[in-house]
């Protein structure tokens, strides 16, 4: 790069590494509301993040900043080597750029007022278990979403107004790249879902059943979490109503459980989950703090962390083989003639329900491809509104074989649509696919790792993510990221070689 | 106000709310890195802190700001009536615009850098014991308070450099002023503390010989902060290493406290004194939020509230009445044959010691004249830094009679110097000062006091503070608010027959 570019990229750098050390206060102040915030603070706290949310916008529109994306665009060294530092930077950057500002500032409020409406709207139509009562404000919501897409338009010529909200979440995701991986995934899922519940055997259930006070399981998760990697030197557990991973950059992430007397063991693997999200703040590039290349690069990647974690590490055999004797110290009888296998089974029960967050392994991705579909068909115009509990329910019945018994535990059991956000969904599905097929080849490369788990090891699997997949940052996009690790385009097969290969054993089958 | 100048107040005013917004958004990052962050997050938390710092001074020094007041100040209305809540409101704003614009920034950036070596240094000095560490660093900074000093300016003609940087901590205090009252009242305060050493009988010491564990001791602390009228729905008690009252505006602020296995009773006098600045900032009004007339009058106004509640109620008898069967219920047997006379006692010991901190109500402001003392000459240039211990040690001799072993228990002992704040001290025993004059009035308005605190009840004093303090916001300046509260000047009258009423009696004599 020439001296002129290089300062044009420095002023570039600078700006926006403003701009996200500020989005880091607010990110506080989110964490602080869920963890801390007496119930008096909370218009208070609104105004500090619209306040704050303003001057970062103004921060990230100054047309300063799109002279100087021009000027780094211009550099003959940045165009020669796309995957640089630099011009991975200028190309997130500039992706951010173009949404900040094709967005009328008008419609942004507009949205954010009527989210703000909608989802206390939500909340009462979900305690009446009434959709009607929600459905003028979705409808509203909807509308606005339809602006919305059309202002940010959308990449493929096949392409469809989904598109353009799944890209906040996951850049470059498609309405149909995803469908083209969950329609075979949903024939599978529902297939072996068939078969275990046709089983004669089911899991033992007693993990499930202990009784295990929350004082020393705190003391308990808090343990798990450190051995697996999670520092407690740059980061705190805490709890919240929902649990959640936020903080401020990666020498301060903070995570967040629940207790819960009725689901004794919830908090254990909500621990390992939000402590998988956790490791990959830690583990970003310290350097490029601020910058792209010291950002995740999507939800969907961040999900496959805690969900790798979550499921393929900490509900495998191996796991229980070093966590079980840690259970007996922390809760003493009540757990003394629980065995590994009991462990491990109780750890997999796969039991279709209504509420996607209690789901298991197999059924949670059923539970996001209804609501996938849902929102296409809405965005696209084919499906109305008012429709939405009919077709919701009658999925439910189709893959899940449940009857919902109404909205509550039904289309209004998730804030999402509430909240503005459609095509957020299906990145937690894409996270346990990537999940899948990064672990695949993780063993593949560090085949003993089972036994590390065994014996209370973590590092081995931590540092071939940080090395795979932690330390480029946004360089890869997703589905790029994915073939440059496992050398194949995501597919279903690893996640289905995963369920099968551990629940059919179990099963009986 | 005519339409026009009505115009420019709004504005005024809308500006002045936005910075004090931001202000409070940096208040909960202070909060949060005393009593939350992991350790890992201190630079960055600089970072965002400076940050805000810097975006509340552009906004606080814009030009606009100047132009806006000049227009409300030459409203004729606002001059007709200069206690009128614009013109309260119009004559801090400008306090402030003057201040924050008088300072070149380069100097403000340059002792923000100093006191951040400085702070460092004296830790170092003060661990190794070594005034002769911090001396170069303690002179470059009253240079740079020099400089500052000369760029505010003070009002008197005989006033002095160490006013200008007094007025930013309590507005209009002057080295004059203070010696006046202070000059009285040491020879009292030395007089007093003579008698009770020569006394035969001590106070029963089994209060503060009591074992107290932790556990319970948090839930006494919380309990007894509750009852005195500290609102948990708009506030937090947390552990910091060094107490505090934070948080971020009258719906959400957050004291602290610590805990000590070597001093027990510590942490029920350090929440009292928390609770006391949180029960004021949970009292400003509402409406006025983010504006003087809903902020403290100054931080010995602050004071004299946390002091009151410490110790002209919390070591009074009647408190003890109400308060040991609490203690009893919250720890059993250790406490079961202590009598309120002995709990009256303990909270009443007089022992001069080395430290400001730990000081009872008899020494605690003779700490502090030694500190005004050496600021005030060392700003008049009668001191030199370098002789800073040996007047220090010769004065706590005089006043004490105390021969300090070393600096770390001496010069070194206090945080503020390093940190930048000179002029500050003195605000401590102004707090002391006020809250014994205020109380002798609150009692004569309100002669049940003792008998309402015997039975637990506290509204009674709340809302006497609530309507003669808390309620004007920054109405009236503090020696003005002083004489229209008890129709007399700020003297050493009220604190002298307070505490001779008390300890001479608890001393046999």
């Amino acid at each position: 790069m020439n001296r002129q570019s290089t300062s044009s990229y420095e002023q570039l750098i600078s700006r926006i590494r403003s701009a996200n050390l500020l989005a880091s206060t607010s990110s506080l102040l989110h964490w602080d509301q869920q963890t801390m915030m007496p119930a008096g603070g909370l218009d208070h706290r609104s105004k500090q993040l619209s306040q704050l949310a303003r001057i970062k916008h103004e921060m990230v529109t100054d047309p300063a900043i799109g002279q100087l994306i021009e000027a780094c665009e211009a550099d003959p060294q940045l165009q020669a080597d796309p995957a640089s530092i630099a011009a991975v930077n200028v190309r997130e950057i500039h992706r951010d750029f173009d949404r900040a500002t094709k967005l009328p500032v008008d419609l942004v409020a507009e949205l954010a007022s009527a989210c703000s409406v909608a989802q206390a709207k939500w909340q009462e139509a979900r305690k009446l278990s009434d959709f009607s009562l929600f459905q003028p404000w979705f409808e509203k919501l909807l509308a606005l979403h339809k602006r919305t897409a059309e202002c940010l338009g959308w990449h493929d010529v096949d392409g469809e107004p989904w598109d353009a909200l799944a890209d906040q979440y996951e850049p470059g995701c498609t309405a149909k790249a995803t469908e083209a991986i969950f329609t075979p995934l949903r024939q599978q899922l529902v297939d072996l879902l068939k078969a275990l519940r046709e089983a004669s055997a089911g899991p033992d259930e007693r993990l499930i059943r202990l009784h295990l006070p929350t004082n020393p399981m705190k003391r308990f998760v808090r343990e798990v979490a450190e051995r697996m990697g999670f520092d407690f030197r740059r980061g705190r557990l805490d709890e919240s109503t929902h649990p959640f991973c936020g903080g401020t950059h990666c020498h301060d992430v903070r995570i967040t459980t629940r207790f819960s007397e009725t689901k004794p063991i919830e908090p254990l693997y909500s621990t390992i989950h939000e402590s998988g999200h956790g490791m990959y703040e830690q583990n970003l590039s310290e350097s490029h703090i601020g910058t792209p290349m010291g950002q995740s690069v999507s939800l969907g990647i961040h999900e496959s962390q805690s969900r790798m974690w979550e499921n393929l590490v900490g509900r495998c055999r191996a796991f229980w083989v070093w966590c079980l004797p840690l259970l007996r110290d922390s809760f003493g009888p009540e757990v003394e003639t629980l065995s590994v296998d009991e462990a491990f089974a109780g750890a997999n029960i796969v039991r279709p329900g209504f509420i996607r967050v209690e789901a298991d392994e197999v059924t949670y991705n059923l539970h996001v491809m209804v609501r996938f579909e849902i929102e296409r068909a809405l965005m696209k115009g084919d499906l109305k509104v008012a429709d939405v509990p009919d077709v919701w329910n009658q999925k439910y019945r189709q893959y899940l074989g449940l009857k919902v018994p109404d909205d509550a535990r039904g289309c209004l059991q998730d804030i999402h649509w509430s909240s503005g956000a459609i095509g957020y969904f299906p990145t937690y599905a894409l996270g346990n696919l990537y999940a899948a097929q990064f672990f695949e080849k993780a063993l593949a490369d560090v085949p003993d790792l089972y036994e590390q788990f065994a014996s209370g090891k973590f590092d081995g699997l931590r540092s071939w993510l940080g090395e795979n997949i932690h330390c480029h940052g946004m360089r890869y996009p997703a589905a790029e990221l994915c073939k440059q690790i496992t050398g194949a385009s995501l597919s279903s097969g690893p996640l289905m070689r995963h369920l099968e290969g551990k629940l059919k054993p179990l099963y009986g089958l």
